[in-house]
């Protein structure tokens, strides 16, 4: 069977059926899954173990699906939708359609390190750069129109191999988080005449309690409503709704604070699993003056219990002020 | 600091802050919590351990906060939420107010016992006798609005305790995914006046595709969108909106699909963890004509990663149709 959308026929939100993604090899099984520590399908040498190899960032002399790369992308094995042809819809009581768009795998590394926050920062620019050249390809593709990049770490962060990465799973509508961020954007803009998000680096700075680090063009800090213990958001001072619009020379401050940000999580918590994920406007937004890109980070120690999943209303027993003070001092 | 509700500035979206949960004995601290196998505060003999008793089916000839109970539900000791009586409110960018509720635990039986599907169905119906009996009790605080029933069975399913408990979170506001439904059901009866869950119940037991298992007064099936592998529902084929409405004579049957649908559940997972949740509707609604209250249930095997915090859309790699046909021939 293909993937596919199907959406719940009464709050209408979607979920993704994707039974090909069950022949993972380390997929869970009553109890917590271990990662593979025996093969490493992402080190420099098994170029031939992954998916095919869509875009690298690699010595000039080499050639794609060999050595000599630093951050390599690959279309994911076990791909949760895919770039079908054939796109077929139903709709009525019992909506669905074919799981179509893209599922990418960013190897972050070519030797075998855990840990995104143990390269440089400039290593981590150049992630960074991998993302924002994947967002510019797949937006020339005229049936895709928002990307969802995110990492998982740890086998409670979702992740199903150690060796850092990251991954990508474009679509062919806004996903409903975003979509959400967007319209709030919008409203608070039609009232205030201001970005939301620049009020907010605005008043954080002001008050500094939340605030984690500040550098020239970006701010790190514990968000007012964080849903995770130790919740971070990195927010760009300049007003950019799209990842892929921030200037290439500014990539390299943002991996130094990227990194930062990760490093003081793994210090206050001993490593723990987390996930990160870049929220950025749908393709072709055009320089929206309310909505602006960010990363928002979150270590998962929090379990997520019945009342959550009821109510869609997360309780998170560390203070944003007490964990932003933990998150400085570190 | 007391808990406090506070609303995402971008979003809209709602938080509880409850640093005082943090005083659990078994918070998470880096590795999988362990809960705790040396002393069981739930246990008959031990009731001066818990917060007082609020109710509890218990001999005649018995004292609350003694032995004698079958069913017995107390105050949560570290609560998410209280009924303070000084509710304040800040409104703007970082709106906020105090957290403003009731948060009890339900001790499903006396003796130690992790499983409830291994309580008789009457005794299974007990437990949701007590569960109408508070919700009956706190919809005459005109102050509270809406109760959130909930499960968490196992470390992964966000229990602290393994002796069988379930827990009640009664708000001053519907939460957000019951909204979610609310609304659905409302639309869609507008457009069809009909209900949503009687379509629902009408097509499943006509394709029989999805269908676990169907009693004379409800149906246990596998969700069309389930978002979890081995998601069920129990929906009663009466409409009636509020859980406490249904007549207490059927809670013994309902016992009895309770039970069978954990039973499948343990024999085909191999005894996970899992949630339930009951979705009910607010206090005082009146007889809602396309709302219907329900019980969801679902294992917690699927780890919840970067892509699903990102965009609001789970992947679910077992469809509900196999995963129907695997619990139906357990």
């Amino acid at each position: 069977m293909e993937s596919e959308f199907r959406q719940d026929p009464v709050t209408g939100r979607q979920v993704i059926i994707a039974p090909a993604r069950d022949d993972r090899p380390h997929d869970f099984a009553g109890d917590l899954p271990r990662v593979n520590e025996t093969f490493d399908p992402f080190l420099e040498g098994h170029e031939e173990t992954t998916g095919p190899e869509v875009f690298a960032i690699r010595d000039q002399d080499s050639s794609p699906n060999t050595k000599g790369w630093r951050v390599r992308v690959v279309n994911n094995k076990y791909p949760a939708i895919t770039p079908s042809d054939d796109i077929k819809s139903v709709a009525g009581l019992f909506a669905r359609s074919t799981g179509f768009g893209v599922h990418e795998v960013i190897v972050e590394c070519p030797h075998f390190e855990t840990n995104l926050s143990r390269l440089s920062a400039n290593h981590i620019g150049d992630v960074l750069l991998a993302y924002q050249q994947r967002l510019e390809t797949h937006q020339q593709n005229p049936k895709l129109k928002h990307a969802s990049l995110f990492k998982n770490k740890g086998a409670l962060g979702g992740a199903s191999l150690d060796h850092a990465h990251s991954q990508l799973i474009v679509t062919s509508e806004v996903t409903e988080n975003v979509r959400l961020e967007l319209d709030g954007a919008r409203a608070y803009f039609e009232q205030h005449q201001r970005s939301v998000f620049g009020d907010i680096i605005h008043a954080e700075l002001g008050s500094a309690e939340r605030i984690v680090q500040d550098s020239e063009n970006f701010v790190l800090l514990c968000p007012f409503a964080s849903r995770f213990a130790y919740e971070m958001v990195i927010i760009p001072k300049q007003q950019i709704c799209q990842f892929e619009q921030t200037e290439k020379d500014k990539l390299p401050e943002l991996g130094e604070i990227l990194k930062s940000a990760l490093q003081k999580l793994e210090t206050v918590l001993h490593d723990p699993p987390y996930n990160y994920i870049v929220h950025t406007a749908p393709f072709h937004s055009c320089d929206l003056p309310d909505f602006r890109w960010h990363i928002e980070l979150f270590p998962r120690t929090t379990l997520i219990g019945g009342f959550e999943w009821s109510s869609g209303c997360i309780i998170n027993s560390v203070s944003p002020e007490a964990a932003a003070q933990q998150l400085r001092d570190n």
